[in-house]
Formats: C-alpha cells, structure tokens, sequence
C-alpha cells in the first residue's frame, strides 16, 4: 500500500498537468459559464478546465496528509495485548520504512481506520471526476458541441459514425458511485464491531485493491481523454448570447459610481425595453439607454460592453476569468506540479 | 462552522481526557482482552480504555487538518466568472478570519468538499464510538458483568430493577448508522451533478447541521457515561482462565532459548496432557511439565507465569499492556491534551 | 403509516396520469431519442414520456406489494415472549384494520423489515424521478431547448430573465441522493444488532417521516413541472438529422430480402460515399444508391425513408416508438390507472 | 439470472428447515430472552431459533415476489425505439422462459430495477442473516456459553484450544455490511443518470454476481453452523434468574382480578422489601408477600411462579413463547416449506 499511494498521487498529478496545459494552450476559447446548467457568463475555457484542476489538486494534498497516518507500524502488537520480547518497535518500524509506530496494541489490533480514511478519500476524488466526465458528456452532446473526443476513448457506431459515444467518461461517473459504494460498504461492516479482531475485518483487503484500481483506472482514462479531447472554440462562442451581459451593463453603472441597487434596476427597464422592441441587447439603439439612464457613457463605451473578451478581462480580482488571473492560477499549478514531484 | 469545530475538538477532548483519568486510576485492573468476542489474552483495563482514547486522538488530528482546508474564503467568486470590481480578496478573507481564499471562482461555486470531508470524518468517528458503545453494551451484560451503568445513562425497569438498559450508549451505536448514511446521502447527491451551483447542493445544510448536532450529542453522552460508570475488579479477574496463559509458557520457553516454533510444539503437547488428566494448566503438576521439556525452569519459576500480573508485565514494548508501556501512553495522551487545550 | 401510504399511492398516481395525458396530446411531437446523450433514434415524444410512466407504475406496484406484509399486527407481543393474558390477537388486529398479525412476538419486537422495505422501495422511486430529472434539466438548457418550464415551477433572475433555473427538479434529483442515504442510514443501523429490542431502533421513526415526507413532496413537485412544461415542438425537430436514419436504410434492404449483415455492410458504403461527396444521407444523389445496391427500392421509396414520421411509424412491435404502439401503452396505463384509484 | 433465483430460493429453505427441525427437537431448552442485551423474560430456545426462521421466511417471500417482475422480456426493444421487424414479443418472451414482456422500448433499456430490486432485497437478507450471526456469536463466548460451534464452523487456536473463533459467522456478519455496500453502489450509480442506455450501467453485472454468490456463500455457512452448532441446555438455564418473574408475579394479581396498574405496585413493593431484606424474590418468606397483598395465593400457588416451564407456558397467545404456540409456527413452516418445494 505504501508503496502505492505514489503511484496514485503521481496520476492525479498527470491529470492536472494535462489540464494545465490545455489551460495553457486554450486560454483564448471563450465559452459560456452554466449555472444551473442554463448559460450564465463568459468565462476563459481554461477557467474551466482549472476549476477542475484545483478540486484535484486538493485531493492530492489530502492524499499526502493521510499517507502519514498511514505509515504507523503495528507490529509488535501480537495477537493484542503486545509484544513479550525486548524488540525496539520504533527501529523495526523504521527499518521497514514506516515513519511511526501505534501507540496502543488493542487499538493496532482494531483499527483499519487508515484503509476507511483511504476509501473516503478515494470516493471523494471520484466524486470529482464524475463532475468533470458529466460536463464533458454533456458538452460533446450534438446540442452543446463543445467538445469532440477521439476514438481512443469514444465509441462509434458503424451505422451511425457521426455517433461517438463518451464511454470512457460514463464509466467514470458510474465509478464515482462504486468507489462510494466500497466506501460505505466497509464502514458499515466495521461500525458496531467490539474491539481487536474479528473475521469481518477481512473484507478490507477486497474492498481496497477493488477501490484502489478502480480509481487509479479512472484517472488514467481521465488523462487519456483530456489530452485527446478537441475543443471547438467556434460552437463554444455560439453559447454566448447577449442576454448574459446584463450584469455587465449594470457593472457599467456602478463603475459610474451609480450603487448597484440602483443599476440593477435600470438595467432590468433596458431589459423591458429590448423585448418591448423585440431586440436582443446589443441591438437595442443607444438612444434608447441613454433615454432610460444617461450614465452609460459614450456610445463607443457601451459598445464596448459587448465583447466577449471584455466581459472575460473584467474578472481581474484573484480566482477569476480574466487573463492574468487565469494565468496566475496556471502558474500557481505549475508551481505545485514541480515542487512536488 | 468555522466556530463550531472547536466544540466538537473539545467534546472530543473532554472524552480522551476521560479515558485517560480513568486509565490512571483503574490501572491495577486487569480483564480478558478478547478477540472474536473470544477470551484471548489478560490485558489492563486501562489498555482496553487507552485504545479508545487513540482512535480518538486521532479523530481529533484529522478534524485540525481538515479546518485548514475548510478555512478557504469564497467570497468575491461571484456567480461563476469571479468579481468585476477591485477588491481584495486576500484582505477580505482574513478580516473575516479565514487563513486562505478559493483559487478559482468556479470551483468555489461547484465545490462542496469541506462538507464532504467533515461529514466523511463524522462517520469514522462514529464508528469510533459505535466500537466503544458495541464493548461496554457487552461489558455490561449479565453475563460479562464487568461495568455497571450509572443511573442517569441507563434506564431502569420498575418491575425489573436488576435490569440496567444502556439506552445511552445504544442510541450512540445507532447514531453511527447515521452519521454513515448522512455523509452517503450528500456524496450520492454530489456524484455526477455538473459544474458549478445546481440547486441539489441545497441540502448541504440539513445534512451537515443533522450531522454535526448528533455526533456533539454522542461524544457528550459518551463522556457522560464513561464518567459515571462503574468497573467491578472481581468480575473482571473472573474474565482469567489458566488456559490464557498458553502462549506466556511458550514463552518462557523461548525466553530460554527454545525456538518459538519447538516451544509452539511444546506446550502443545503440554495441553493435550493437561486435557488428558482433566486438569487445568495451572493445576498440571510440574513433573508432567519437565518430562514433556526439562526448560521449563525451576517450579517456582513455572508457577509464576500462572500470574496475571505477571502475565500483563511481560509486555514491556512500546504500545503494550504492562504498566510501564500503558504509564507510557497516559504520558503521552496527557501531553497531547495539555499542548492542545 | 398504514394511512399514509394510499395518499403516496395516488400521489404516484397523479403524476403517470399527467404523463399519459401529456403523451395523448402530444404524439405527433417527434424528437431524438439519445442514448449516451447521443443522438441516436427518432421517437414520439410521448414514448419517451410513457417509459418513465411505466417505471413509475412499477413502483406503484411494488407498494402495493408491500403494503400487505406491512399490515401485520405486532400487538400481544409483551416485552418479547408474548402475551400472557388470553387475547385473540387475530381479532385484536382485525378490528385495527390490519391484515394479518406477526407470528413471532420475538420477531415482532426485533423487526423493522417493512421500514427497511418501504425505505428501498423509496430509493428506487427516488431514483426514478431524478432520471426524469435530469432528462428534463438537460432538456431545458438552451442548447437543447426541448422543454421550457413555468414560471411556477422554475426560478428566474431579475438580470438574466432568459434564464430558468430548474430549481424544483435539481431538488428532486438531490433528493434522489438523500433518499438513498436515508435507507442506508437505517439499513447500516440495523446490522449487526442482535435480536429484539435495542434502543438503536429508535431512529426508525426519524428516518421514516422525512423519508416519506420527503418522496411526498418530490411527487408533487415532478407533477406540478408536467403539467405546467411546454414542449418546443420545432426544437425536438431540429434535434433530428438524416444521419440517424442509417439503420431504417438497412431496414430498407431488409425488407427486399437483403440479410441484416450484408444491409449493414451497404449502408456503410453508403455513408462512406456521402462523406466523400461532403454531403447528408438525404442529399446523396439516387445514382449514388443503386450504385452501390440496386435493391434500395424506386427513387420515391428511397426518398420516403426519410421521414421522420415514416421513421417512426416503423415500430410497430409491442412496446415500440410508432403512434398504435403509444396508443396501446397510453390505453394499458390508462386502465390500470382507472381500476386502481 | 431466472434460473439462479431458485437455488437462492432453496438455500433459503434449507436454512428455515434447519432452524424449524432443531426448534422441534430443543422445545425443552428454556433461555433467558434478552432485550437491550440484558436479560429480560425466560423463553424457549426454539422460539428464538423460530424468529429468525419467520424473518427468513418473509425474505423468501419478497424473493418470491420479485421474480415475476424480474421475469420481463426487454427483447425486441432495439437501440431505443423498438423492433422495426414484425416480431411477435410475447412469443418470443415465452418461448424463451419469460412470463411477460416489457412495455415499452425506452424504459427496456434505461431499466434496471430488477437489479436494484435484487440488491435491495439481498441486503435485507444480509441484516437478517448478521443479526443471527451477532447472536450466536455472543451466545458463543465463554461468558454466555449457551451455544458451541463445530470444529467445521469455527477456528481453534493450537496454543489456546478452548477458543473457538465463529469465524463463520463473523464474515457472515461482515457481509451484511458488503451487501449492503453493493447495493448503494449500484443505486448511486443510477441516480441521476439520463434515459436509455449510459455506459455507467455496465457495472450492473459485477456488482450483481458478486452480490449473488456472496449472499449464496453466506446461506450456506448459516446452515452449515446451525445444523452442526450444539446448544448447552444447563448454560441456558443459568441464564435465568428469579427477578425474571417479576412481571409474572403482577400476572398472578392480575388474573386473581387485581388491575394491572395496582398488581404492578403491589409487585414493586414486594420487590423492595426483598432488596431490603437481601433475598431473591424466589426466597422472600410467603409471610412477606401476604403482608403486602393478600391476593398472591396459596403459598403453593406462589411457589409456583418461581418455576421457568410455567413462566412460558403462560404465553400462549398466538406467537407466543409457550409449547402450544411455539408447535403452531412450527407447523406453519413445516406446511409453508413443503407447499414450496
């Protein structure tokens, strides 16, 4: 097992720099955000494809926390009560390559609290990959199109090649619930036990290599499919419209210095009026803002709002859309990935 | 929450601190350990205590790591793309006294992991008090007889009085199922749910509310009927069969530089001499003992390892059951307590 | 609870009778059907609302079931040896309206089996609405654009008055989750505990009414969202295209008498040679056809196959996507639902 | 499948069969029944082994049930939109075996309730079957001792061969937990996932025939212990002590026309006295028990009470503990298992 979790931590760490990359490459697509799954705001693709990086990233860190708790040599505790030879536990230990010893014969005896810790954890991360495989499958349906994957991990069908059928993602969100399954499933078998040994404790060895390949599968085919994966950035600017800028002009206003109560209401008359006219929002006439509120500025000015790349480079502050705060996140990532392996 | 995992370290602390009180003052009891609820081998009272308290310290290092985790600040993330106005976030987040902020506002938006790992935590520490409670549910029947419940944690019977149901500690076993559902039902209502907010998430509150009330409750009760309850020294010697004792004669003889294996043989033949004459090992007499092997020592030598102190003193080696190793933890745990309250 | 099942019942009732309606009226309504979420056959719209009707009419069957073994009386039990005084417990049910009685009192006291039941049973109808949950939520994004929910039944934004949050049925797929965790919970509670009464078992009343109250609501909420949905029927049009009729052109073979797996091999060629003339199956010139195999019939049959009522119209089977097989399953759930309620 | 379901059906028989045939045969073993783990009222032994039978009996039961919903043809439902060949469905269900065909092409292939119905019927099973296991596993200790494993169905230890680790029972224990493991998994799988065919449904298979042969393996090591296990009648006895009759001595009142609110006083009082005079109920002078209450008797009649074989006898209601009504269910089962088989 010890030997183990590195290989674990080194494919989530594949995975995240593959995102990276892309992060990297792909920071001009500009695509819509969903809330809801509805169309929300533009956001940077990469601001996407990162947002997945960090919950990843995290369950590296919790991996690395866990591993010490892990590493505790319980031999020398004998059938529960201790060891009656004058051995040194701490050199055994340490000779073995564990980093400390348990402290309580009978609790060494009970305990598989390092095999529930790493089941927990191992569901948690699948839960994350089910997140990013259902965006995905969802983004490479034909109605979103965002997303096209490649044969290696799709399915076609001969009759119907336009079909290319995001197997690999689907049985990563399904994993997501197995994993969670293993997990309750020895939890359960352990809770209400009495102490030291009893037989149903020889479940955790099934359930963990179970988990543990299953998990290390599904970051490989995670990684297989992100680094194949072609984004196309023209259906990804179809899945913005103009309606979901409407924050954006009430930002306008309170950049005038007009408070955001007071903005959002003139935004929303501007609203009314577009559809009383029966106009999307960049093609409301400017006579007809300025007739609602004169502080939209100049023509050019609120022009200017509807642009993708300025609604994207708003979102400066740090963990935002903007250029430089994506680039800060790709650096910061960066900086993780190398310090750590 | 941020204020509230203080309660809960500190109900967790109040039951170590417990165990430990009580591990001090009962260390010249000395009880069957049992494996497969099987007597196995004589143990301190104090031991069986202390291994609980472990189990629980360790509860309480995971809740410290995760609170670093959980102390992220999401504001200024937005609806998705971030916040379009220059703010600070840093500065916000500790003025707030969060140690750090989110990196990315969609995975601010989506991310629900501190809940999941704090109730993911609950439940192994419910299954930590479900063990306690499954032992001293045991411990306290008729048959075993070796704890007796106080008034206030056990229920009576006004036709029954001799009967003393231990209401408190089942409801905590219980409780265990619980807290186990409750982190299952959030995960399987996270699993597969797509990027950034969907109303699912909702339930977050109800769960971890429900979650965090009922294991303080627990820990609460537990401490409560750890306090009041009484351990009976008689019953607990009455738990000693001679027949225990097997493996400290095996190592008597390798103490004497008989191969574990031969001395394994050995006392092998020496039981089946015993069960031969209908006598129990201690009544066997010394000559039967030195025609199987002359290594048995001297008869005062041999009639010494029918001792339970004895016996318990031989497990000298960090972790053990003898007074010196069991001092040993208590230090160590009264440490810990002290450093940490 | 004997009361309150009748009330989920025609709760379950309610909702397939929306179904059915909606099917009625809406048969000419044509859209894809997705496997994979991928495009993959033509099917009346009603058909796909119908296969959740029937998943939900199982489930209305399977509570039924159940609800006899439900009724047993555990009265004249006693504490667990049963009853010392002479009543007759048959007649004692009876007049409470029960339908049998337990034939135990030691298994009376200890079994909660028909909450363990009715728990299992609400998972799995849980599980059945967050499908059509999430069918629906996916339907209604913009890409897809199929459905558009009522004001009632989805929640706007004073600033994105385009968008609609689903809000009512991401709650219901949630509760998928927390319904499952509750049955889990009391399942996981259950295990392991020993015979007869044990105060453990005092969670089953918890877990039962917010298990209940909460498919209660989750029924209503879905009912509510049929009735008051709009279908786009121009959008499910645009949902379809020439390319997912490949399989009716080797429909088309076979049926002049050409074996499936030579029909299957022509079609290739024939979506092979549409690519290389970079146009649809529909556009390929009719030269093009019978090159490749004379047996797809005249010019007018060929153009005939696509269509996509003519599509449709094709599965005729029990159980299949043309309009008498929808009208067959509309008139089987339509009398099941009148001699039931 | 179908042809699976009978041979877990006829485990489940045997091992009805075998607790029925050893409840006819240890009629005359009185044991203490206990609620909370603590002794509560004498019963036969035969009518513990019976209530496990009945909860068995009722798993059968529900088997049963499912199989006819299990038995739906989903032939002829294509990729989703059903048959375009003119197939008569019903016939080829039966000639294949089937008992009915599924109605509709969409639910045929997004089902898989029969799946879930099994899994959530064997975990069921799997509570039953370790609530077994956690009785005779305590009953087993030394402590208790009222029952005592076959060499075949439990471990013994070389050095320490008066221990017989259940380890049978305890992985029958534990699988309860992996049952139920197994059973969330593949329900977390489904939750939430969209219509007709996804990827994620693959694991249907691993997880189900894990299940089967687990639940199966599980049955038969439940037999196998109970048909070789031997029950210590003596051991039971002792598990019975005077103060168990308390509530039979308000019984004595009752019936000589005392209500049961003042017998249980009058039996308070008595209780009192003996505790302050030392005794046990059984040795309290007649003397005493007249000079609280007139109405206990003849000091024959009283003596009486003190008796197990009149304590059980007076359970005669349905269900009850006493010789009458435990031959009743054993008849029941006796003609249940035969019409079944």
């Amino acid at each position: 097992m010890i030997s183990s979790l590195p290989r674990l931590y080194s494919a989530l760490c594949d995975l995240i720099s593959v995102l990276v990359s892309r992060a990297e490459n792909e920071i001009d697509v500009i695509v819509s955000g969903y809330t809801h799954l509805q169309r929300a705001q533009p956001v940077r693709w990469s601001h996407f494809l990162l947002s997945h990086g960090w919950a990843l990233r995290d369950d590296a860190t919790r991996l690395e926390e866990q591993s010490n708790r892990l590493s505790c040599c319980p031999l020398g505790s004998g059938a529960l009560a201790g060891c009656a030879l004058p051995i040194d536990r701490n050199r055994l230990a340490n000779s073995l390559g564990f980093k400390d010893i348990t402290q309580n014969s009978m609790f060494a005896v009970s305990s598989r609290d390092h095999i529930v810790e790493f089941l927990n954890w191992s569901s948690l991360c699948g839960i994350h990959l089910s997140r990013l495989a259902e965006d995905l499958i969802i983004y490479s349906s034909r109605e979103f199109g965002i997303v096209r994957f490649s044969d290696q991990f799709s399915t076609g069908s001969s009759l119907m090649p336009q079909k290319r059928n995001p197997d690999g993602l689907e049985l990563v969100r399904g994993a997501g619930g197995l994993l969670l399954g293993d997990a309750f499933a020895f939890s359960c078998t352990l809770k209400g036990l009495p102490s030291t040994y009893n037989k149903d404790l020889q479940s955790d060895k099934e359930i963990l290599f179970r988990s543990y390949d299953r998990l290390l599968d599904c970051l490989k085919v995670t990684t297989g499919t992100m680094l194949t994966m072609k984004v196309d950035p023209e259906k990804a600017l179809k899945s913005l419209e103009p309606e979901m800028l409407a924050t954006d002009l009430a930002y306008v206003l309170v950049r005038q210095g007009v408070p955001f109560r007071r903005a959002h209401h003139i935004v929303g008359a501007v609203l009314r009026r577009a559809s009383t006219l029966g106009v999307s929002l960049r093609d409301l006439p400017y006579q007809e803002y300025t007739d609602i509120c004169p502080q939209f500025g100049t023509e050019e000015e609120l022009r200017g709002t509807f642009s993708w790349v300025k609604s994207v480079e708003q979102y400066t502050s740090l963990g935002g859309t903007s250029r430089v705060a994506v680039d800060d996140q790709i650096k910061k990532l960066r900086t993780w990935l190398t310090k750590d392996n």
